[in-house]
Formats: C-alpha cells, sequence, structure tokens
C-alpha cells in the first residue's frame, strides 16, 4: 500500500533543519505494512501546496502531510487545505475546547491567534493534539472509480506528529486499508561495531529462510540488528522470528542487552528494581550524561541516588576523598583515581552499586600515551572494585555518549549476576 | 533563482537514513543565492526517476539530482538520464582513467561493475569526482523560448557530493546565473511560547519591508526567529535586516539569549570564559541534565566545576547541607531547599556562581498544590540566593530540557550584568 509524504517548511528547505519527521515517518509506515514512494519537502505557498497535492495523489492512495498548521501568521497551509478540497473553516468547539485546556494547564488565557487553531476545514475528521494547540485533519476524496485517496495534514512539531502518527493515524489507516502480516523484533547489542558484529554472524544470516529480512541500525555505540518476517499468518512468522532471535541469543550473548524500544537505562533500571539495589555515580569526562540518562527513565528515584559530577580535579579532592597523590603520581585519567571515585561515590551516597568514568573526551587534552578517546570506567559493587580503560574516538560528542553506555553495560554485567 | 533538488534511494525511503543531503544542499545553495523551492525524495526506478526530472523542470531551472549513480547492480539512475536526455552511454576514457587511478591508490584492479562507471552519456559535460569512482554529470536543456534548464547528476555518498558541489557545482551555476544576495540572521528566544511570542512582535512583524521574511522555528524551550533578506545589493540588505534586528532586541530584551547557531549553554561558557568566573551546580529534578548541557562543550572545564546530582532527599542532606528539617517545612521542591542547595554548591565547588533545580519531572510525583511540571530554580551568585517557580507541562523529557534551559537562561542573566 503506497504512502506519500509531504513535509511543508521552508526551513527545510534552506537546510537549517534535517528532516528527521519524514525518516521517523517512512520509518513507522514501514514497520506496519505501508510502502513510502516519494517524500516532497515543499514551500509553504498556496500555488506550491495545491500543486504537491495534486501531484502526490495522482501516485499514491495515502498522503500524509506534517508542517504549516501552527499558530504563527506564516501559516497558510489550512486555508490552502479547505481550496483543496473545496470546503471552508468552520470553529470547532472540542477543538477550542482542547487549547482551552492546553492554556489552563500553562496558566494562560488563549490568544486570538491561538483561538484560530480552533476554527477546521468544515468536510474534515478531525484528529485530537494531545500535546499541542493544533488538531490534525483526515480528508477523504474520491478517486475516479478507484475508491477514495486518504489525506492527513499534522503538525510538523516532532512530538506532536509522532504522537498523532502513533495514536490516531497508523492505527486508522491500518484499519481503512488491509496490510501483509508484519513481524518485527529488534535485538540491540552493545560492545561491537557494526562490521565485527556481522563478521561473527554471517552464517546465521546467511541461513535466515526468505520471510525473515535483516537490517543493521548502526548508532554511536549501540548497534540494533532487526528482523522483519513478513507472512498472511501471524503465529507462524512470530515462530520464526523468534526461533532465529533465540539462535542469536547463542551465538552473540555477550553483546546483547535487550530488545525492541530498551535502552541500556531502562534495563539497567529494570534490574536494580528487580533486586532493590541502588546505585549512585561519580563522573568526570561524562560530565553528568549518565546521570542525565538514569534519570530520563520515569521512577529511578526509587533505585538512583544520585551523582558526584566532578569536572576539576579540585572537586576530585574535595568531593570525593581522592588524594592529590594518586592525581599526581597517576593522572587524573587513571585506573587507580576512577576506581577511588567508583568506591567514594558508593560509600558518599549509600548505595549498593556506583559507576565512575575519568577520559578525555576531546577535542583537546591529548597526549602521546593518554590520546583523546582514552576512558577509565569503574564498577564498585558491595565486594570489589573493577575497572577497565576503553579507547573511543576524536568526536567530543560521540565520545561521552559512547563512555556512558559503556559503563551502563559494564555495570548491567555485575548486577545481573 | 529556484532550485529542485531529487534524492534518489530507497534507503531514504525505508527511514533507515535521515536525508541529510538535502539539509547540507539546501544550506549551501541558500547561502549563495539560490532558492530551494523543492526537495523530492524518490525511488531508484526508471518511471518514478522520469516522472520526478518532468516534474522539476517544469517549476524549476536547475534541478540537482543525488543518489543513484553507484557501482552496484540496482542502480539504473544513468540509463534513465540516457532516456530523458535523448542520449546514450559511451565508454568516456578521461573517467575510466580516474577510477583505475583510483583503484590502484586502494590496491585494486577494476572490476567488471566499476568499468561501467566509466561509462557516460554522450551529452553530458563530465564532473571530475576526486573521492570516489562515479563522476557527475552536467546537462542542458532547451525550455520552450526560456533559456535553458540545467540538470546536475551527483552521487548520493555524502562527503563525494559535497566535494562536488563546493569545487565545481555551486562555482558553475554561479557562473551561469546571476543570483540575488540573500542574508540570513536568526535570534535565539527563550522563555516564551510560539503564540506569546508572535503577539508581543506582531506590530514589528506586520511592519517587516517585504524584502524580509520572517520564520518561527520553535523547539522545547526555545523559539528561533530566522529573518531572510533577499535584494541585489549586499550591503544595503545587509543593513535593512540588522536594523530589525535591532528593534527587535529593543522589542523582547529579557527573551533573546543569542543569535545563529548560539546554544544557552555556550553563551553562558562563553561569558564566563571572559569574565574569569567558574560555576557549579546542584540538580534534583534536571538529574545531571544542566551538567551535561555546560560539558558539551569543549574546554568546558576551564569554567565548569561541577555538579552535585542529588537525586534522593538523603544525598540532599548528606552531600548538600539541606537541614532535615527544610525538607520536612517546606518539602524538596521549595523555594528554601533550592536556595539552600545553590548556596550550598556553591560554597562545595568554591565557584563564584552556582544553579539548583528542584521539581516534580513526572508522569508521577505530582500533588494539588505541587502539580507535575513545578520545578523551583535558584542561582547562587557572589552577592545573593535567587530563586523563581515554574510551571512546565506533562512530558518528563521536556520538563527536564525546560527546567535546564530556563536554569542557564536565569544564569545568563545574573552572569551578564
Amino acid at each position: 500500500m503506497n504512502v506519500e509524504i509531504i513535509n511543508i517548511g521552508d526551513e527545510l528547505l534552506i537546510g537549517q533543519v534535517v528532516n528527521t519527521n519524514a525518516a521517523w515517518m517512512a520509518e513507522q509506515l514501514s514497520l506496519s505494512g505501508f510502502s513510502v514512494i516519494q517524500v516532497s519537502v515543499i514551500k509553504d505557498e498556496r500555488a506550491h501546496i495545491l500543486n504537491a497535492l495534486a501531484e502526490a495523489e495522482k501516485r499514491a492512495p495515502i498522503v500524509l502531510v506534517s508542517g504549516g498548521i501552527g499558530p504563527t501568521l506564516d501559516d497558510i497551509t489550512k486555508q490552502t487545505l479547505c481550496e483543496y478540497f473545496n470546503t471552508s473553516l468552520v470553529f470547532s468547539e472540542d477543538a477550542y475546547h482542547d487549547v482551552e485546556a492546553i492554556f489552563a494547564r500553562r496558566g494562560y488565557k488563549v490568544t486570538e491567534l491561538n483561538r484560530q487553531q480552533a476554527e477546521l476545514p468544515e468536510s474534515c475528521t478531525e484528529i485530537p493534539n494531545k500535546l499541542g494547540t493544533a488538531r490534525g485533519m483526515w480528508f477523504e476524496k474520491e478517486r475516479h472509480g478507484e475508491g477514495k485517496t486518504i489525506f492527513v495534514s499534522m503538525p510538523g512539531v516532532p512530538f506532536e506528529m509522532k504522537a498523532m502518527m502513533t495514536d490516531s493515524v497508523i492505527p486508522a489507516l491500518k484499519e481503512t486499508f488491509s496490510t501483509p502480516f508484519i513481524y518485527h523484533k529488534t535485538i540491540l547489542t552493545q560492545g561491537v561495531g557494526e562490521s565485527f558484529l556481522a563478521a561473527q554472524i554471517e552464517e546465521w544470516e546467511k541461513a535466515l529462510p526468505p520471510s525473515i529480512k535483516l537490517a543493521y541500525l548502526p548508532q554511536p555505540g549501540i548497534v540494533r540488528l532487526r528482523l522483519t518476517g513478513t507472512a498472511p499468518n501471524e503465529q507462524l512468522i512470530r515462530n520464526e522470528v523468534d526461533a532465529e532471535v533465540a539462535r542469536l541469543y547463542q551465538l552473540i550473548p555477550e553483546y546483547i542487552f535487550g530488545e525492541d524500544e530498551d535502552t541500556l537505562e531502562l534495563v539497567v533500571g529494570e534490574i536494580l528494581r528487580k533486586k532493590g539495589a541502588t546505585l549512585a555515580a561519580a563522573e568526570s569526562c561524562t560530565g553528568g550524561y549518565i546521570a542525565h540518562l538514569i534519570t530520563s527513565i520515569p521512577g529511578s528515584s526509587d533505585y538512583f541516588k544520585g551523582s558526584i559530577v566532578a569536572y576539576s580535579n579540585e572537586a576530585k579532592i574535595n568531593l570525593l576523598n581522592i588524594t592529590e597523590e594518586s592525581i599526581l603520581n597517576y593522572g587524573a585519567v587513571s585506573k587507580q583515581v576512577v576506581e577511588q571515585m567508583a568506591a567514594s561515590a558508593r560509600i558518599k551516597f549509600y548505595s549498593h552499586f556506583a559507576i565512575a568514568t575519568s577520559g578525555i573526551a576531546g577535542p583537546t587534552g591529548g597526549t602521546e600515551t593518554k590520546p583523546v578517546g582514552t576512558v577509565w570506567i569503574a564498577i564498585a559493587t558491595p565486594d570489589e572494585v573493577l575497572s577497565q580503560r576503553f579507547l573511543f574516538g576524536d568526536s567530543r560528542e560521540r565520545n561521552i555518549r559512547r563512555a556512558a553506555l559503556q559503563a551502563l553495560a559494564m555495570l548491567r554485567k555485575e548486577i545481573a549476576r
């Protein structure tokens, strides 16, 4: 079932914003058995929008539009949709009620500009937006003797569009069109690069049945392996995919940390919660990023006590009881210091476990023996303190991310025992 | 001068790859005075390519195509270009020489597949590719009495395409077309929603000269205002845009924190560095995210001492000297506690300034008097401790981000004095 995506927004056409909306929409549609055949990014202009709608309608029975329906003056998409579908704006009590509620929660009154967001094309079916003031619009248009074309207009704000797609648009499309059964399973690995992983699972990959496709989805520090099975029969393909996943677990157990929407911070949190154990951290090169990852999980205050981000040697000495001697003898980026940091964090926060990091994130600060990307990670458990040295790359952002993920992966192995 | 971009590649249409090529091309073109009016991402299929070329030709005198000309079997772009331009492939000695040289550098012999890369459409002008084996192709086609349309086909590999655009395509386009001068200026605001901002600057916006366009680019916690001026004369339009920016600064000084590529963490860091001042933090609800933002800036160790992420009351008491009494009497999310946290962080880290946050990020933990989204932020300066209460929204992720940005914005005002 073919889909066209139209993204409206001048910011995409001057390159100030990368079109991540299109990639996300295409992925979600593809995971639901729909096939995106064209993405068109166009200007927020009447003639341009009319032309894009007409062109897309020629090629696909589903046309998804995002962008151009915010509260500001430069948005003319809604008027143009009315023109295309030969309808006019009417005031929607329901939509106004939502706008009012959102403003009330924020402690504000509705402005005239925002009041206009409750004006919607008469012929559309409104789609609720629980995260913003612009509702989505679902239009249906007859094709010459070939059924109908569905048009959906959504906000361009990524989190509003995503919630609307997930909660309303994709379920409604699946109800309207019959799609083959597709079953996805994503296996998450950490601590191994894409090409090394590929070499290790080559035989397994070659032996996959034709109904199952494998995709490598690399991110900094993580490689996701997505298996996609397609079949008319749900149970059959579930069994086939699950059997291949079981083989994969036997093949590379040391790299797998979770499945599908799991993250390392979520998996670690679940194990800690289940064991009734608590965690603390002492961060130097990760600069608070480990604490941020852990506390991004709702309810993490149940097991996370906190972190001391000791970004200066002074802070390491005063707040983590690192001795000046250790720093002078071994340097702040050393096995000795990182192990002391982990042990101190565990004591200071009265936690069962603690993580510590010390490294050179870059781009400057590297030396011949400790180049940029050098990171020491330590884990303190009730019984011992373990540490390991890593050499990541040149990019500061990626070094911080990879060090944090590696620390969580090391912790996971210790707490899972 | 209008340009259309066509990106060919199935990987873009299943969402496996984000289309960063289009953003980069659009930005470079826009900076050179060209105006991208549409980006189309299409499948690597004959009929689809022919249709996209014909549609683009109707709208713009310049059509830039990337992707679809690699060495693999599934690339049919080159044959389709021949069909569209009514020409045929011929063997190019020059191109073959380049392919041979590249393979020799890598220590390989030319394969049959790669030999085909030296076959190019007879009517095109070849564009050298110093980084890969696929040459670019420049076609010209007469328009009915309106001059000619330029088509350029380039590889989809980002670094090959970028080098070709910079070294050959943009200079050749500038030689072929005379372009107006375009000047962009983006003003960054924080602490005000898009619609409130729009209401506050409505008069100013309406009075903008027709040569200047305004775009609202909202992100969580931040709204960017982009002014784009177009004119034949560079100095004239720079002056016009700068004058409007100056008016904007007078209109909403309390919301503006920077321009163009600035971020709050960068701006704050620059002020601290200039003043020789240092910073620390004590974070509860932001959970290390403030420290992470600050330490994402290279060289931040020069002014950032660290943060105590006190995620439990116990940690607030033990590590930040908050009294049990304060927590019992006022609660951890209170003016009293957050001010004590900021004051303590300043002392513990021996810093000039300190930020503290305490709030309810959600989704649980809210009460009637302190609903989810309630955040207290304090700033300790050498002279005093200031604090303010905020009520953000329901989303944990956004509450953490907005609280951190708000804290940095409050700090900026104090250190900029």
